[in-house]
């Protein structure tokens, strides 16, 4: 569409929607061209619409279908995958004013609008002695709706399950600004096909998530933490085979020695920088149980060939480590710019995921750091890089792509919780396949046929 | 299609499969005529055929697709919606020659082929230490695959979730006889649309199930269970609501009076025959924390005026009160031909739901005796009825219309757990909203356009 006709139409949207819900401004508009993957190609959308309701959102994706403009949904923008990515010509839409919230101690439900943080989820629940699980090493500056349309995983996933296990029900706008309902504050409903769980995941590519129904359970118990050192990764993994095959632990977390001493020269917490490998473990069931399981786990650790291994019940002690786990991005992120991957592997593979994931640091000549959240299989391979380096920045790009082959090689998958977005999309087909990939594109043109809806994300 | 043409398309099926595979003996094809439902207007198929395996079913498919003849994916039959009642002209795929099993004790999971029975399931998982939870009461006579298509629950849904939370990947067929993968045995995986997801509780109208993976858990630890009666159906709800919002039982189930008289009057265990209600929980956490949870139920019981609490750390005792409650429904068939409902609504709702349903059967002049799995708001209302009495079968099936219209007021669902089939389609509507409606239509076209899966079930 050429600029007179798109201004056009823009002016149309502007008097359609309340006053300073449309934004050109274009400093404001350029903020909202990239999310964390940082896309150097992103393109810059005619406006950012910043609705405050369902009907708002119905307007604009009214407006966006008349005059085929495509529509960015986005949370905020910490997202790992280039799924918010701008687009030339496109419009951003940003949830950020959607932040209702009710809770209802009854049913152990949440209401919420998608802008709210996850952080803010789980502070609203905690008002009233509940607990939403997901939690998300960025749970302090993402959305809910941005974690429902990525599926967004996290620590307790290992024993709590990922975002779409929380998901009750949801209101989403399609492409053609209907609303729809989908699922409900009931726990337990098989009327009509499972929809509410097809758009989590979907990454604004099915619709636009406004209001979300979320299960919540009551309060976590304190956990008792055991952390292990290895002088090898490979018994590190096994270990952690070990001890799924048996209990579940509430966190079971992996950092290699690039991590472990990443996050010691920031921290300084006299964390054993000779380790090959850290695991980072963790049981909240009641009383002594818990003990019992750490206990379990110390003996798992041991005869596996930990080094040493420490294990705690005091709550601050226990948090500390979870910080420093937590730390390690943006610890390793000192070291030079990251590509940040996401590959998971079935358990047994594991070793074989981080061996393989070596050789190839070795043989591009780069710091991969891995960190897992290895009790799913799921590693954040880290690829530190000097973008000033062309050449190292092509062995970034090759190192990337080389580690999602071997990922699905080992019968794994591409990402296991930051979403396929723009940067993963060349090798989704070679993990689907073709049948698989040809279902999805059925159910998004059966959607959006128009294709409005975040066109060049995920699928 | 004339009968000739049929039976020449019959004769191409028949040679393309192994001998034995296509059924046309009339008696054999008149026992897969209903399931449960014992639809009196059911059909009578061309053929049952009996696939051994994937590309069995392709096959069949290929070859329905070509000739647009309908085939009703079956299970067990043990359905209680009508969702694999024959139709005449069509064929029924049935399922129960498919039985391999694989447990892998590392990843904790199982990949099955859908004939298993849900028992065979729990054995296989047993055997390696593990379990899988899903527990519907017909678990001994009902398939992996029919649980996986109508997302089944069961008793222990309350904490541990349905059928959808253990599947972590699908082969299905689709209704042009392309076979798709679907997931895995990846913890965590978000690549592509949630599409697993997608085909659990699709009751056989998306594609024919082939084989899943599941998830498995650590052997379940031994129950505390508390059993109370109530002299008022309002104060055992409101006890209920009471009870999860707080901790999350591993059990929480409903009788009302008849529904214990019933039960009472076949099994002669000593239940107060005066009880207007029943309640049975438990807790299996483990060590001293269950008997902590059983206390706080015994009080919360107590506190909401129960007439008699008991409490049992014995496993026998604890699973004697299961089966009297898993009995409830052939017992109060005694009494007569039952309807079988299986509304639900929001926890705060329950009461309401039941003394609604007291005032429908009052109203009717019939019998309707509720049992529930109270701890999810899922209901089973049973509406006693003498089929030779039309009059009374034409108010039973009023009464039916009338629960599931009141369930659908109280912001609830018109079923559950066992599936919309063919009996509760036309109630779907009404619950669903015509925008969803409308989502459920596009995906069925878009993914079986000739309209040959399972016709007039579910949408
Ligand atoms: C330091 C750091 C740590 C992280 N740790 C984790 C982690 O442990 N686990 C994890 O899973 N992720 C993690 N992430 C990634 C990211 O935080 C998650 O993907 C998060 O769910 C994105 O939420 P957001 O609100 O920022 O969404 P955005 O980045 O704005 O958007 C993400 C995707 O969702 C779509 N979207 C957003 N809102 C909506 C809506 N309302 N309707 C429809 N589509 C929508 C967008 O189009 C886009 O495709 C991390 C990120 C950072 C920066
Ligand atoms: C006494 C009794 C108690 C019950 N208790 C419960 C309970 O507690 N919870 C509960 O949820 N249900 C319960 N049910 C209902 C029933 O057992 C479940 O719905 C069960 O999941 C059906 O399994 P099935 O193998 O018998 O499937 P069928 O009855 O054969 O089929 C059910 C549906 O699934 C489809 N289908 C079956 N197999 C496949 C496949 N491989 N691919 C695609 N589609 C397929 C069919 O087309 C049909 O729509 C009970 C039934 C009885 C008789």
């Amino acid at each position: 569409m050429d600029e007179n006709r798109a201004s056009t139409a823009l002016d149309e949207l502007i008097t359609a929607l309340p006053d300073g819900t449309v934004v050109t401004d274009p400093d404001i508009v350029a903020a909202y061209r990239q999310d964390r993957a940082a896309d150097p190609n992103a393109g810059t959308a005619l406006a950012v619409v910043r609705p405050r309701s369902t009907e708002e959102v119905q307007t604009t994706l009214r407006w966006a279908s008349t005059h085929r403009i495509a529509v960015i949904p986005r949370g905020m923008g910490t997202g790992l995958s280039g799924g918010a990515t701008a687009l030339d010509g496109a419009i951003v839409l940003s949830t950020e004013k959607m932040r209702d919230i009710t809770v209802d101690p009854r049913t152990r439900t949440a209401v919420a609008q998608p802008g709210l943080l996850n952080a803010e989820v789980k502070k609203a629940a905690a008002e009233h002695g509940l607990w939403y699980p997901p939690d998300p090493s960025s749970f302090e500056i993402c959305s809910i709706g941005g974690n429902i349309a990525t599926n967004a995983g996290g620590l307790c996933c290992v024993k709590y399950g990922v975002t779409t296990d929380y998901v009750l029900g949801l209101q989403v706008v399609l492409a053609d600004g209907t609303a729809v309902r989908l699922g409900g504050p009931r726990l337990k409903d098989v009327a009509g096909l499972s929809l509410t769980k097809l758009f989590v995941g979907s990454e604004g590519t099915l619709g636009v998530i406004t209001e979300v129904t979320l299960k919540l359970l009551p309060a976590q118990h304190s956990a008792c933490t055991v952390v292990a050192t290895f002088g090898s990764v490979a018994d590190a993994a096994n270990a952690v085979v070990a001890i799924t095959s048996r209990i579940r632990p509430s966190m079971l977390e992996f950092m290699d020695a690039a991590a472990i001493n990443a996050v010691e020269d920031k921290l300084r917490m006299g964390l054993d920088r000779t380790a090959a490998a850290m695991i980072l473990a963790a049981s909240d069931e009641r009383g002594p149980a818990g003990a019992q399981d750490a206990e379990f786990m110390v003996d798992v650790l041991n005869s596996h060939g930990a080094k040493e291994v420490f294990s705690t019940t005091d709550p601050d002690e226990g948090e500390a480590f979870v910080a420093a786990r937590r730390y390690a991005i943006p610890a390793v992120e000192a070291k030079g710019s990251l590509l940040l991957e996401d590959v998971g592997v079935p358990l047994p593979q594991l070793a074989e995921l981080v061996s393989g994931i070596e050789a190839i640091a070795a043989e591009r000549d780069l710091l991969i750091s891995v960190i897992a959240h290895a009790g799913d299989g799921n590693t954040h391979p880290l690829i530190v890089y000097d973008p000033a380096d062309a050449d190292m920045t092509a062995r970034a790009h090759r190192a990337f792509g080389e580690i999602m082959e071997l990922a699905v090689r080992l019968g794994g998958t591409i990402t296991g919780e930051h979403g396929v977005g723009r940067l993963k999309r060349p090798w989704l087909a070679s993990q689907l396949g073709p049948e698989a990939m040809e279902l999805n594109r059925r159910i998004k043109q059966a959607l959006d046929p128009l294709g409005i809806l975040n066109p060049g994300a995920a699928i």
